[in-house]
């Protein structure tokens, strides 16, 4: 299985349904499909290759088709997902959107792009406690950048920061791949156990965990792209039928992408676009949850 | 065969290396592969699926790792084979580079950042044409848009300003699909047979021909996608190993990705800078080869 | 007044409201503060620099501070007055829209950037007029590009794609300059006179009108800067309060920025945001015009 | 004076020419003019509204011109004088360039443009210490955004990075704001003082000094924009050519600016451009006083 990647829990737990320690629930909300994938033991954890906790899945066959209307079901759905995962309040800590990825690799944006379109408070909640509008929540963002083009390992960045912000709760944003390009710019994973090393589409490095970090770690991502070579592997796999022969297919694809998929992805022509809805559709999710006691048209309000 | 996209003469040419009326001759120069391609008889063109004409091709490792002296290397060369290729300048009328594709998807950006960066010169030349070095060639250029984008096919946009304008030559530069990734920001085909209907990454229709046009078409594309129902295909024709069952692996490629892949693409992560690169490399050729009287450091500084 | 540059006939006309030909009509609609400047005669043309014909300018305070209302109530009026001045459908020939300006210079790109925003159909009703919606009209869309990126005169290349595409009506999008800073992003003028040499931020060339295109040519346009000499003249003129003085000052503003000033211009800091708000405006505007039988959201649902 | 914003010392230091404690020295190398402004004194500090320090304040004509040489030049004697300035290298500990500004608005993204061309090891020295070229230098690079895209201070972002990675030394590369528009996009501001509030475009907050972060902090800053104000302040000021009508003038200068002029800015039409160039510019002299055992050859081969 190692030759297919990918990071949505999802597709990962796929071919281990009847593992013990492995509970998948699905269900219908606003026209949208939810799977929630909640892997409860470490030995579940090994045999997904995923860490223990919950991860679900929204699904939207008009979010393809690029339906606003679906768009927004979606947002307020993931609004309301991420806001049941928020630790309570008692601080008054602000909540530090992150957003991982390179802004100018466009299938790797999205982080990036999400940080952008977040309603930030803090500023003003700090600046003029008095005057600002006292239904806000504090929120800061960042996008720390990726380690070849800063030189710092994410989570060093964004562990400086949480030892000096100190805020109650990070939600961390990222391009994800799949193994199904049919969920593409489509499906959204939420989960509650942070972002473990290896994920995304490339180089972000290292967990973002509640364990790392001293504060929970919520984790949203979309796949941008699925691996050139996961593509070719289904094919073989498919005309094959058998699990047994794994070893066999394993050796074809490594002869065939060795030297020319390397990093290959697949995407879909319009990567611009598809990184500019989902960034729209995802931040809007985020601004709803954290400042749940603001309407929509509020919020909008508040961005210039 | 009809599933395997490929816009490369030198791929789709492979398999028919013994049809009469196909020549294919390569060669080394100053470190770039070169190969030949010349379709010679409409049977021949027909067998291939390429118009009847001359398709060089040059192929370079080095530019596949991004270094500056074989990407001058490949320039240089394409400088050359576009001058040989060019009508004998006897009326001063001006050239025309044509930039095919759509600017705002950035695998399909590769047209339009060559015009950007093409040396313009005709109204230099019309306004003051004493003062002017008289060594300059008079070129004009223009990115045309896409049909989805304008409402307008690309040939009635550039029919009408050959028309207006009255050039000796257009130079078409469009983005390819390829059927190998190996070849995705590597590859550059020149050929002296204009752009078919149907090639480039999607939608560029109908035909920019000296039939159309009137005047010679000069066509410069690079590959910057593989489809992703190539790599499917290519791995299953692998595993079986076998040209008989042809048929059989449409059908199962077909069910593979009827609804998923459709028109997914397959390119490098950094699709953004392997454009730019592309389009310096390509532009710096044509505007050597347009303006053969001058140093590639006059050239760059004419350009602001 | 020669130094003082300003496309808008509201600024031009101010100085000269009690000559004869100039006629100035304000009103208030939907909290929108409408002037329309009519240039009667050729005599009065010649005073204000403004070709003969009407110049409606709508201007609404709630614009300049990014209200979506604001912004909504100018693009729906602004659609009423495009739709009145478009002649007669007696042809079904279609309308085509040209976005004047440097898409690459973010103070000029307003023309291209409408022309993305604008719902092209020419191409659906060609392809399938039986099944394409009947209530649509046919609109092609263009951005030339500018002298220096092309070689070629805009109006080169929009009479070529007249006599082409014969439309029956040419809507043509600019980027102006302004007298006074607070109109730059928030003021849209409407005319019916085409657009004039030497308007524009810069360097478009010669007149789009309809006795050089052979078709009405309906114009539209936003400030996006103003000159930098405008400021300094207008803080001199105010100091002196002395319409004699102009020759003296005339000779201090030159002598303040020759070699300094140059070109140089006065925008507000985020004018990347402005270029996107204004697009978005105006093309909201041009859409509900050539779509009159369409509500907004079935066109936004047209856009993919 | 209070009314003309000018972040550059060898500006607000013109009209203290005589004031004791500021030394000024100007000479010419290599084509550059060099202007080294002191201010030894609190006293001088406090009347020239700037830190105690040394400014170095390169100039070229060719800079204007986009000559490509009088740029090298510029890129080379700069990194000379950063070099200079670097704290010796006891430690082995990474030098900390940092993009100030918003990377979203033209012309105050120098800062995070120069962050993408600075040549990062950090991660290559920590990950593969034996095989890494040994001249190699530890530089790691980061763009923290604004407080109002973020909610977190600049300073903050800054201090618990170095806190985290411990640099010997931080470089803060910014956007400045010129009296004078003949120095935008042409003079580079280099001081040993750190950034102070209020300086840049806009809104970058609290002193990024060697006393708030611990280590050093050299600044690198180049004009990109002219206040309006400033240009009409300083046409009346010319006008009545006295010194002590400053109050005045400042009443007419409020008056005539205020609601109108407010944030507005004075900036070449190529904005884009400019600030391509500039960031090329800098980042190359960074690059070079980073990597001084490097050739400029070998550092353009690094980067990717």
């Amino acid at each position: 299985m190692q030759q297919i990647r990918t990071d949505l829990a999802i597709e990962s737990s796929g071919a281990f349904s009847d593992i013990p320690g492995v509970q998948i629930n699905c269900w219908d909300e606003s026209g949208i499909s939810v799977t929630d994938v909640i892997i409860e033991s470490d030995s579940a954890a090994e045999s997904v290759g995923k860490a223990k906790g919950s991860y679900l899945t929204f699904e939207c066959e008009g979010v393809r088709n690029r339906d606003p209307e679906a768009r927004s079901a979606v947002s307020n759905l993931l609004g309301e997902e991420i806001f049941r995962l928020l630790p309570p309040d008692e601080t008054n800590a602000p909540i530090m959107v992150v957003g991982l990825g390179n802004r100018m690799v466009t299938p790797d944006a999205l982080g990036p792009r999400c940080v952008d379109k977040t309603l930030v408070t803090r500023h003003l909640i700090q600046e003029m406690p008095d005057s600002v509008d006292s239904r806000l929540q504090s929120v800061c963002a960042i996008a720390p950048g990726v380690l070849g083009v800063t030189g710092l390992e994410t989570i060093e960045t964004v562990c400086a920061l949480v030892k000096e912000i100190k805020p109650r709760c990070v939600i961390a944003i990222d391009s994800l791949a799949a193994r199904s390009s049919k969920r593409v710019g489509v499906s959204v994973q939420l989960s509650d156990t942070g972002i473990q090393p290896g994920s995304g589409v490339g180089n972000h490095r290292k967990a973002l965990t509640e364990e790392a970090l001293g504060v929970k770690v919520i984790a949203i991502g979309m796949p941008t792209v699925v691996y050139a070579a996961t593509i070719a592997r289904d094919a073989l796999s498919l005309l094959t039928e058998s699990a047994e022969d794994d070893s066999a297919l394993d050796e074809i694809t490594k002869a065939l992408f060795e030297n020319e998929i390397g990093e290959m992805i697949v995407t879909p022509r319009e990567v611009d676009d598809m990184i500019d809805d989902a960034a729209e559709m995802i931040a809007s999710g985020v601004n709803q949850a954290l400042q749940s006691a603001l309407s929509t048209s509020e919020i909008d309000g508040f961005k210039k």
